[in-house]
């Protein structure tokens, strides 16, 4: 991801390189050219750990800037808090996944089910990825499952059905099904099906290249470099946050 | 269309047919049971045309009520005018398509197009119909490339493309691609595709049933119902408006 | 099933009624009007049962006519070695799918895992039906996962994978994968993926009206009235039989 | 391409890199380390000219060695014809698209047109590439549309519908249209609809990397290292032809 960064940052005229360090245990040792480099940096993009970051975080709400586009993963409860305390007095924006489409398809699929009443509308999450992927469903679905569950004002866990198979009875009111396609070299595919019973509203994302990820990363931290101090996802960044739609 | 709305009456137990009629001449000669049909609804559904639409619009403005939902199509502009004065009276829903999912899809495409950028996001629509559909791009697609448009804050004829066919060179940026599709007994599918160099998004309704043109009227009936005079489309029945987005 | 094969056979031209009856305990009776009906048919279609089936077969066998179609399910396999025997005598095309499209997909499928090895290509099929489906995968989709299989050389079973869930770990070599969606009024997707490193070749099918099958059994009805005596399936119809590949 | 089948050798412990040249002039200069690398070889692989192809093809023929996999593009038929003669010495395998999945899916196309009538099946062509593609529909598109109508025993031209726009009126029987979608960085997708009034069967391929086209060359290699002198294709390779369908 390190590298994705700096070759999206050579390729965007708008943005310019003041430094970067690499590993997390060298951030919280307050390496000198640590601090200059967050001084001189209006924003510090982080794909550490929830531990590196939580540090990090404190380190530039203390120092009062510069603002942080955070994508690590690994959080646990404290790390959040330390987070969500340093963006007190920094801007912050932090997602598991920045492709802007992704968080685009998220934001549309909470919009959609908040309009689509359960009784009419099956909702339906089916996701396809290559042969070396271990889990499923992927977190990215899992993702937009919540969206579509909190577009309906229930928590996803006790409608989510996954693993069809055998003897499964009609398809229960309200539940979010999941379903999964491994093969090949597919990079990712997410589809969320809205099925009524005479029209089907289909939601998608496929990604060509991991690139999307570092360009994403470079959209929030243009966004957040002009923006107040406060913890901000994707959504905000591309303007789907509940209070602004 | 006014057996699809019997069906659909028929069938929504929160509706009761209280009278129909179906020569629109009839309507302007303002026969008596059309006035009782009239005082006794909550809301008149119209899928006449737009001479008679204006009419049975100003009538009911006339009496105070009842709600409309009009669906009737070849308006001039005088027509409009007339329902727009009845309006200031009465609520009206005044749609072209009454599908809720192609309603929905307009209202995120609108969306979407309003936070993705031309220079990285190419939009393209494509549709598929039967065999015996005269006209292309369907009027839902170019509906479609509207709200595109509209969401970009351009208007739709500078930068459409259609029919490409040779030699066609690289693509423009801020174009709007259709591409279309005849065959078979393909009742309607509709797809909107941003397409940026790493990932694609695609926003996409498929039709199971014309049966949905009613019972989108129906959804639209019972919103009106209870809503202060004024001229409202579907967007607004789904809350996809500009003003709540 | 009866009263599409009537609206179908009425629309064909090339098709006329000798003749029909629907309560297969008349056909082991030797009614009369069945014997009567039989000696004027070319050919006969029966969507009845395995042991209805069975004895309608041994009947025409006997009388040396007419030709059959079978549609019926619930074999057990003493019906199907008395449909065997009787296929000395007369010819009869007996298919679980007449849908056409489906069983060229079968075909195509067959046709694509026997060239494409293992190593390289993993195969997925995926299917979509409505709300009240109460198995999974459908018979279908179990269908196109036998014909890939077959394509291969291998067993089913083996090598079927179903109901992808939590940590699943890589894809094994030679997998064939199912996934099931479930929705709205959806008739009935059928998709088989095949996925390489580098491209994906899929083959599909999409049901857009159950009449379908009605046609397809005419298709087959028309087939089997000038050929030799011999049991055959819809590949043979469709010219798709390994034999002829 | 050269580097990419560079790497795919590389990448393929079948194979072994003996040699190669990569300015075709050199090659009808007879230079020594031409013939070395020949005389070395079971397999040349040329991705040159129409000219230069042809000089290489007549010596390799007339030193009775090695087989050739030719992906030249641009011949004339005199190039065609002394190719054709070469043949009659050394195997050649000579195709305008080595991706296996396109090939497989030119065989698939050309089955299912030749078994489904036109007065029932309308055939589609649709295909979409990244925004920087100038020519349209794409080589290969008209290559699935030729197959189409190879099955349906006509000629394409008189039958093929590109670029439907405005008022265009019903669709005509035997008709293959085609459609064409441009945006982002899609490499290559390609679909051919097979719609009747009540089912739809669709043979598609995408493309995940252009790495497909060295890893079908090296396939295409194998294969022609122990077959007899002819001229073949990438249908013969995947074992489509005619003559073993």
């Amino acid at each position: 991801m390190g590298r994705a960064l700096l070759a999206a940052v050579a390729a965007a005229p708008a943005f310019s390189l003041v430094g970067g360090f690499g590993r997390p245990e060298k951030v919280v040792d307050g390496l000198i050219h640590v601090d200059a480099a967050l001084r001189a940096a209006d924003v510090v993009v982080d794909f550490t750990t929830g531990q590196a970051s939580a540090a990090l975080a404190e380190k530039c709400a203390a120092m009062g800037r510069p603002a942080m586009v955070i994508g690590a993963t690994g959080f646990e409860d404290t790390h959040l808090a330390r987070i969500a305390e340093a963006a007190r007095k920094i801007a912050i924006v932090r997602s598991g996944n920045f492709s802007l489409g992704v968080n685009m398809l998220v934001g549309l699929v909470e919009r959609a089910a908040r309009s689509f009443p359960a009784e009419v509308w099956d909702i339906e999450v089916h996701e396809a990825h290559h042969r070396r992927k271990i889990d499923a469903p992927s977190g990215t679905a899992l993702m937009l499952g919540e969206a579509a569950a909190s577009g309906r004002g229930v928590p996803l866990a006790p409608v989510e059905r996954r693993g069809r198979d055998g003897i499964i009875g009609e398809r229960a009111l309200g539940e979010i099904g999941f379903s999964v396609l491994r093969g090949g070299g597919i990079i990712g595919e997410h589809s969320v099906v809205f099925a009524a019973d005479e029209e089907i509203l289909t939601l998608s994302h496929s990604a060509l290249d991991r690139g999307m990820f570092a360009r994403g990363a470079l959209t929030a931290a243009r966004w957040v470099s002009d923006h107040e101090p406060g913890e901000y996802d994707m959504q905000d960044v591309l303007g789907l946050s509940p209070i602004s739609r």
